[in-house]
């Protein structure tokens, strides 16, 4: 267990060390003014562990990519990550990101609205000069993949902000699953693994299967970071503690509360949900806190997490098995233990 | 005069209609949910004149291009114009877009930033699809050009966004126009004329000439538009009159009288440019105007939108002379008058 974990890390901290090297090129200045160059470098400066630059560049390596063919990809996702990032701030009006205050809080909506854009115009550039180490035909797949990737992304914001916007509680775990596939899975996970698999493969094999242990994968890790804003260390997680119900995200967690709760206390959630964010208070938090522990929600959602890394670890078979050994296919098979465990 | 506003009015009717049926093929529902499609489709069904495609469209077909080839790019670049206005409004607080109220208003700005986001991602579908009647090659050229006017879209508006947030008021005509360069002509004129020369030749003429001719006929429609703002007719203009002074925008008529007005104005100037937007009385924006009047504000930036489109004149010999005559070069050529003169 310890050893997935330091493992995974180092692996991690490889990975990283590269993509956040070729994204410092990028970052460098020469736009706008000074003070843009610095807002459009803030989120990504403020670290984060690469685990989609990790996917896809051990995912080219472990089928034989140098490791140089996979970067700019790698890189661009990063990026986007970012963009999302800003941009998923502002629309679910969160106040912390990796331990400080979101962008839009310290700058404005304007502001953060302009730098998340840039940030996603920024992602373009490593995708179009793809060409000169892949040549057209691969780089244009990629993009192929990448426009994919990107519009399953916003429909996935799109629906959860369409399920806060017009407090909708009739959900069950397929709506979430669904959610969670286009809103965190592609970007995170799918597209990453796919991506390395287009690269270090030529195009030479069929994609549905990373859409399956991505899926499987990504949904786990979602859950678990899900978790982890319940039950978790602020410090170390970086967001804040129970923010989630906070912002009335329809998480498993709340889903699943939403099914078991009784009548009258399915009236008092929904009239907390469709209130303003300023409206719920500290104990309107503590109850749905205390409901959701009664209600056994946080167990069923761990165990639906279990249900998916298992699963996970079975695509990986299909998926990876043929390959030879190599540290990234031991990367991305530790993956669905490492997802339930980290803290 | 009336001859150049009804030529050029049936021209843009005519590549309008084009590209607005493809366009509807990409709005085609099928994501998220049906609200959805509905707020994406929002801005591009509100008309508008589709300006940005139908300089695509001429330029490709005055150089001898199938109307065909260039209306992926040019539906491309429309998709992106109304993803730039979404957000655009959300940032400058704008409250009236083509005659209605915007996204942002009827929505709120969480799914107003979403929707911005799913518009700019579907304007990367028709350049990808450019393949098809393009090829790879010239495919990856185009891209190249909408990453760079992507690029320069961006930061012109964070420039702009930085002079309001800072209150810069230390500004002159040369800061204006390398402002409008990169907020306005990059998308507006200079990318749809370089692309079109781009797939009107097979790659095969030196873009420098359309960046100048883009550059002097944009800045002269920018100017014209912001004087629209100030003298136009609200119910043809679609935007609140005076809605540029209420919002501190930074036009050429601002930034002369902040040049020629005394010391004493210069600060109430200033004071109100820095007050939130709410605390701006009509009284104040009667003042800007009244102030503008006395020094001739408004004459200066008709003059200055004067000389631009003279140079475009200028330019557009040496960038179209050699072509054969067609009713797509005639436009071209109608474009820096016509600017002046639409009301």
């Amino acid at each position: 267990m310890a050893a997935t974990a330091s493992f995974v890390r180092e692996r991690l901290a490889e990975y990283g060390a590269a993509s956040q090297a070729r994204m410092k090129e990028y970052l460098r200045g020469g736009r706008a003014h000074e003070g843009f160059d610095a807002l459009v470098a803030d989120y990504p400066e403020r670290g984060g562990r690469s685990l989609r630059a990790s996917l896809c560049l051990a995912t080219a390596r472990a089928f034989g990519a140098r490791p140089s063919e996979a970067l700019n990809s790698a890189v661009a996702l990063e990026l986007l990550h970012n963009a999302f990032l800003v941009h998923d701030d502002v629309e679910d009006e969160s106040e912390a990101r990796r331990g400080s205050p979101t962008l839009h809080l310290r700058h404005g909506v304007p502001i953060a609205v302009n730098v998340g854009d840039a940030l996603a115009v920024l992602s373009l550039r490593p995708l179009i000069e793809n060409v000169e180490a892949l040549g057209s035909r691969l780089a244009l797949r990629v993009l192929e993949e990448a426009e994919r990737m990107a519009r399953e992304s916003v429909e996935g914001q799109a629906l959860e902000l369409w399920w806060r916007q017009h407090n909708v509680i009739e959900l069950g775990e397929a709506d979430y699953l669904r959610m969670v596939l286009k809103k965190t899975c592609w970007y995170s996970t799918i597209y990453p693994l796919r991506v390395g698999a287009l690269i270090g493969t030529r195009d030479g094999v069929g994609l549905d299967r990373y859409l399956r242990f991505g899926f499987f994968v990504g949904a786990a890790f979602q859950i678990q970071d899900d978790l982890l804003n319940l039950v978790g260390d602020e410090a170390r997680y970086g967001k804040e503690i129970n923010g989630d119900i906070l912002e009335g995200k329809r998480t498993l967690m709340l889903i699943h509360l939403l099914g078991a709760a009784n009548a009258e206390e399915r009236v008092l959630l929904s009239r907390m949900l469709g209130s303003p964010r300023a409206a719920r208070t500290l104990e309107d938090i503590r109850w749905v806190r205390e409901r959701m522990d009664r209600y056994g929600s946080i167990e069923y959602a761990r165990q639906v997490a279990h249900g998916l890394a298992g699963a996970a670890l079975h695509e990986f078979s299909l998926a990876y098995g043929d390959l030879p050994d190599s540290p990234d296919k031991r990367f991305i098979e530790a993956l669905p233990t490492w997802v339930l465990e980290r803290t």
